[in-house]
């Protein structure tokens, strides 16, 4: 028979980063596309000890669980949070499988097909799909070093009275870009002023290569002001392991419940035997020294990939050094297309997400995302002098 | 500030079961409402040693994985499908968070908000609600004992133009209903002819009394006829156990690849250490023996049940024996008004589900859906006890 399908999904494109791994499957290729954290650095032990520890609990905890989320789980979650500065009661946040959930519960609840969403430009591709299955429509602002330029905010909340905002402002994908606090003050006084919420997505704010660093959470802004204008949400997938699935949000309670509401439609709840061995391991795990421990790691692959990037002595290809996070942002020369240099790349048996696909509009073609945290040692050097011979073989021919 | 909703989420009202269950926390109440499985069933040893051997394969296990779903367990799950005479190829299949996520993924990829979806009346109350957050136009057919009135079915496809059916033919929820061979054969034609499909929800099928009864999936049948026009969709919940939260969906390859696009928006994937549990405990463990001993068990508790109510020799309390699944659909006097009795069986320490939840149009107010599987023994004699209680005291005063 003759398919229909809904209008939201015939416009949902298959993300670049998945059809490269379709292009690279059964091939021996070193990829620095997906976002993948380090394998060697889970902590399978104490997960396995945590899974072990709910399995002695006894079979009610095979059972359903709660929409909002394992109780005990979302406790331990708000201390964490006050940690950072962000005091909220378990009633005001909900567990999600995976904080992409979250971004797609937020727009499902806020939003109507054809409402305006504000992203970064560039920004997560991933949010891009979610808002496009909404069938939103998705207006970048024009983004710097710094964030999101206010102004260009103000300018298009006025146009377009948007309902929502999308940030990643700390170690943003796939710029790694960090906001200053000036912006962030910025864009959550904007948000006040003309009754717009914030949906902060937080997945890399741990993996921060200066320990002492501090970013503070556009959420912990916002409530010193008044409160009510940010849905935050992170998630375990970086900092433990991404097999868990498990993400978080906090917001206004109003919201949070809506979500549920959404949630309980959308899969009743998320997987209660990945939430109680979490809550197990929080409890029994340093997980604060463990971040420290792959934060670490992490920022010697950064600089290990830098080293040999730098050695090609390109004049022309730059980028800003990351703070944390998990991502490379490239910017090549003018004019080079990054998605005919991924095609080359492949035939070299390395791979990368051109730059392209992360822009709501108007997309730099010049731009490569390379993810740094996943291929370590001298497979990351086999692979970056893969890569330079597929780009050195572009820059002669220029 | 003032939160604006998306038109869906204000329609959507949470639901009567969750409502009761807030009503009962922390109340020392003997409940029938949630469609909970019997915990002193569920095989933890085998989970357990199923979740250990996933940690014994190493670190892999904890990354990322498909969006369409673990691949072995895939597998698996195709000769088990096949056993019922369902015969597709992991690419034809998805995993989903519950069958329930199913449901959602293809109401989006399907349905424009104001589609028109069929469905049984009364049928599954969250599949009501998902088609309620995607914005459908729920309309329900009449339906009796054996199933959708065929007749009906067709008149209403010729006047609305449906692109899709959504049914429970086997140990419906909250009816028990099996539908007839004549009426599954009749569905199949009808949406052969008229180009629509059927979404096909089996989450009961399995736990049927009388071990040798087959009743033939609708999958199965249009198989026979060309194929193409059946989702099905089922789920581990109910056989292994809820908190794994695994269930699947097989049908034509064009629509399983948009639903793994929607669900790569919506979670980008399932929890793999659940999926990956899953596939070792289909490789060691005796499931189908299992199903067996909780089927046996569960027909033992109906008969409990069905005894009990039998003792009060009420003469207007009616029901139709189920075959299987975990619900008995009581018909009380007319004019009597179940949430009424609710409230009043509350107070003495005992819930249930009021029929009205489960209509999409025209809910016949006396109807009660009472679990039967999940409370046993002495406590649900003093579990009937107090409902026939409460429903003596109403039928007193009619």
């Amino acid at each position: 028979m003759e398919y229909r399908f809904s209008s939201n999904v015939q416009r949902l494109q298959s993300s670049a980063v998945r059809d490269i791994l379709k292009l690279t499957q059964g091939k021996e290729i070193i990829s620095f596309a997906g976002g993948l954290p380090a394998e060697e650095l889970f902590p399978l032990d104490a997960i396995r000890e945590a899974a072990e520890r709910v399995f002695q609990t006894g079979k009610n905890s095979l059972q359903y669980g709660l929409t909002e989320g394992y109780l005990p789980l979302r406790e331990q979650l708000c201390v964490r949070m006050a940690q950072k500065n962000m005091h909220v009661t378990p009633d005001e946040m909900i567990i999600t499988t995976g904080s992409q959930q979250a971004i797609d519960l937020v727009s499902r609840i806020l939003m109507n097909p054809g409402d305006v969403v504000l992203v970064e430009n560039p920004t997560y591709l991933a949010s891009l799909q979610v808002f496009g299955l909404s069938g939103l429509n998705v207006v970048p602002v024009e983004s710097d070093k710094d964030g999101m330029i206010i102004e260009e905010a103000e300018r298009l909340m006025k146009q377009h009275k948007p309902k929502m905002v999308y940030v990643v402002p700390t170690f943003g994908n796939p710029t790694g870009r960090v906001w200053s606090l000036e912006r962030r003050k910025g864009l959550i006084e904007l948000c006040q002023r003309y009754g717009v919420l914030v949906l902060e997505d937080d997945p890399y704010g741990e993996i921060k290569f200066d320990a002492n660093a501090n970013y503070p959470t556009l959420f912990s802004l916002d409530g010193k002001e008044g409160g009510g204008h940010v849905i935050y949400t992170s998630t375990f997938s970086k900092t433990v392991a991404p097999a868990l699935r498990t993400g978080w949000a906090i917001g206004p309670r109003q919201v949070i419940g809506n979500m549920a509401k959404a949630k309980q439609a959308a899969d009743l709840h998320s997987s209660t035997l990945d939430q109680q061995t979490l809550d197990q391991l929080l409890q029994h795990f340093p997980l604060n020294d463990h971040i420290r421990t792959i934060s670490k790691a992490y920022g010697d692959r950064l600089q290990q990939m830098q080293a040999l990037l730098t050695q090609q002595r390109w004049s022309d290809v730059k980028w800003v050094e990351p703070k944390g996070g998990m991502f490379l942002w490239l910017e090549l020369p003018e004019g080079l297309d990054s998605e005919a240099l991924l095609r080359a790349a492949v035939q070299k048996n390395v791979a990368f997400v051109p730059g392209a696909s992360f822009y709501a509009a108007d997309p730099q073609r010049n731009k490569a995302r390379l993810n740094f945290t996943y291929t370590t040692g001298e497979r990351m050097a086999t692979g970056i002098a893969r890569f330079s011979e597929a780009l050195n073989e572009f820059l002669a021919r220029c």
